[in-house]
């Protein structure tokens, strides 16, 4: 496995960036009722890595250059489902939090009410918009597969029931930390954060026709890069500064959250992510593709656990 | 047209319901998260007329009487996306409800977190059902147009959008109740209700095999039901009782509320109801159908108008 060249990635990373913020505002160009609209809009297109979207459709590129197109709607559809986790997320009812990228969160600007139903109404443009948009060059039976994933990776199976479960890990259930246990953790996080990360290169690959092997290899790595961006996440709130991480570090600890870190210790959050990064890499290896296909893979890995783009 | 009998209708619904209740009961079996499949299934499974699925049901029953295994799982997911719009506009941020059917509302039995993330947990399990469930004797591309309608009908054009009409015709937007006219009025009530009662029937006869004509007609018909089931609702507000209305009347006028009858009065509601239900007759006799066919229709429309059952 080759990882792109630093010019390389960006270049790739601005244009594929463009192209889903091109189409998710046109996906999200609605108008009745206008405020909706506006405060899906809000959050959809208030900026974010796009992390997601830039997984499905590299792993698209990666099976086959043409297929980009057929991966676009999906893709758009992931990050709709993103942000709606996000909207919801910030509510008062759960992280009551006021700042999300350094805007005011959706509650802020628009309600509690708009809030909420905003989320509503993204989390059913995510299913229409891959139902609806993705080319009829894929198959209606792939379409139907891709849809149901989403809706799975999104549910009570993942985000969802990972919220849930990471409500218990925090004391709004009254649970005491010292029952969190690791396996307790990584089941959280493979649902909450993980189950569309792993979605996003599933769903590329598969809109681009990989067989069986490659789609468990494009799961896998998809869950690869899933824990490793989390275990990131953890080891910067306690040792990164504000702007790599892009909220105050310190918050899990001040609001007494179950983390990777707290668990197992900085040393040990670093070796696995050390071993994430060499199974993510042997992965894109033994996939059978050329490197050169799967180096932005290969790089988005990377930028998942040094957050260097 | 003729309506069946009290018998027959009685018979009719106790059959639909039962499969429904028990197939719900199937798809909402799961158990991980625990607590969270426990909010779900505590407001999908508790109670309630089942009049969309009915609707459904029998339009698919009405056009072939071997297709009614086509069309339950759609059924259910209709009772689940409407179970989960309860759910969230019960919340404190909007309609703040303590009491839906006679038992504590969701927030108030599992939290505002849960009952948030249960709501969320819902609406996709209504894609996943339809494009899961629905047996394989339906045509892929009639999964994708059915899958795609109920998220229209759920989504900003249709149920939530109709929410946000109504947060804005109740004050909660501040704007002044004389502002709000017939026109607008009904625009929210064909979203905010009347999309998904549109869809149960549409569905219920896509799913069997309608052909053009008739689909229009059947959607049609929804419509008239959808609006009807409204204005009965307003005018049992001003008029009813508490027992044939489930919920406590005059609350409408003691919430500011823009309701059919304070806008229209009395008299001109009931004059529309009766047009309805000439409407809703006359569609069903020129669908072509025999009138043994729709008479279940017929009766579940003068249910609707009627509260008789």
């Amino acid at each position: 496995m080759v990882a792109a060249t630093s010019f390389e990635f960006k270049e790739y990373v601005a244009s594929r960036r463009e192209i889903v913020e091109n189409r998710l505002r046109e996906y999200l160009s609605g108008s009745e009722p206008e405020v909706l609209w506006e405060s899906m809009r809000y959050s959809v297109l208030g900026g974010g890595k796009r992390l997601r979207a830039l997984l499905c459709l590299a792993s698209a590129d990666a099976l086959n250059p043409d297929a980009l197109e057929l991966a676009v709607p999906c893709a758009c559809a992931i990050e709709m489902v993103h942000a709606m986790s996000l909207i919801h997320d910030d509510l008062p009812a759960l992280d009551n939090d006021d700042l999300r990228r350094g805007r005011p969160t959706n509650h802020k600007v628009f309600g509690e009410a708009l809030a909420l139903l905003a989320g509503d109404a993204l989390l059913v443009l995510a299913s229409e918009t891959v139902l609806e948009q993705t080319p009829a060059d894929v198959g209606r039976s792939v379409v139907i597969e891709v849809a149901l994933e989403l809706a799975r990776a999104a549910g009570a199976a993942g985000m969802v029931g990972g919220q849930v479960e990471d409500m218990a890990f925090t004391g709004l259930a009254k649970r005491p930390q010292e029952l969190v246990t690791g396996a307790m953790l990584e089941s959280m996080h493979r649902r909450k954060t993980g189950a569309l990360i792993r979605f996003s290169t599933w769903s590329g690959a598969r809109l681009a026709g990989a067989d069986e092997s490659r789609l468990r290899a494009f799961a896998r790595f998809g869950e690869v890069v899933g824990l490793a961006f989390q275990i990131t996440d953890d080891l910067l709130d306690v040792t990164g500064d504000a702007k790599v991480l892009g909220k105050t570090p310190g918050k899990d600890e001040a609001s007494d959250k179950a983390t990777w870190v707290r668990l197992h210790g900085v040393d040990q959050s670093r070796a696995k992510l050390a071993d994430l990064e060499s199974e993510g890499k042997a992965l894109l290896s033994s996939s059978g593709l050329l490197s050169g296909a799967t180096s932005m893979l290969g790089s988005l890995l990377e930028y998942a656990i040094h957050r260097l783009s």
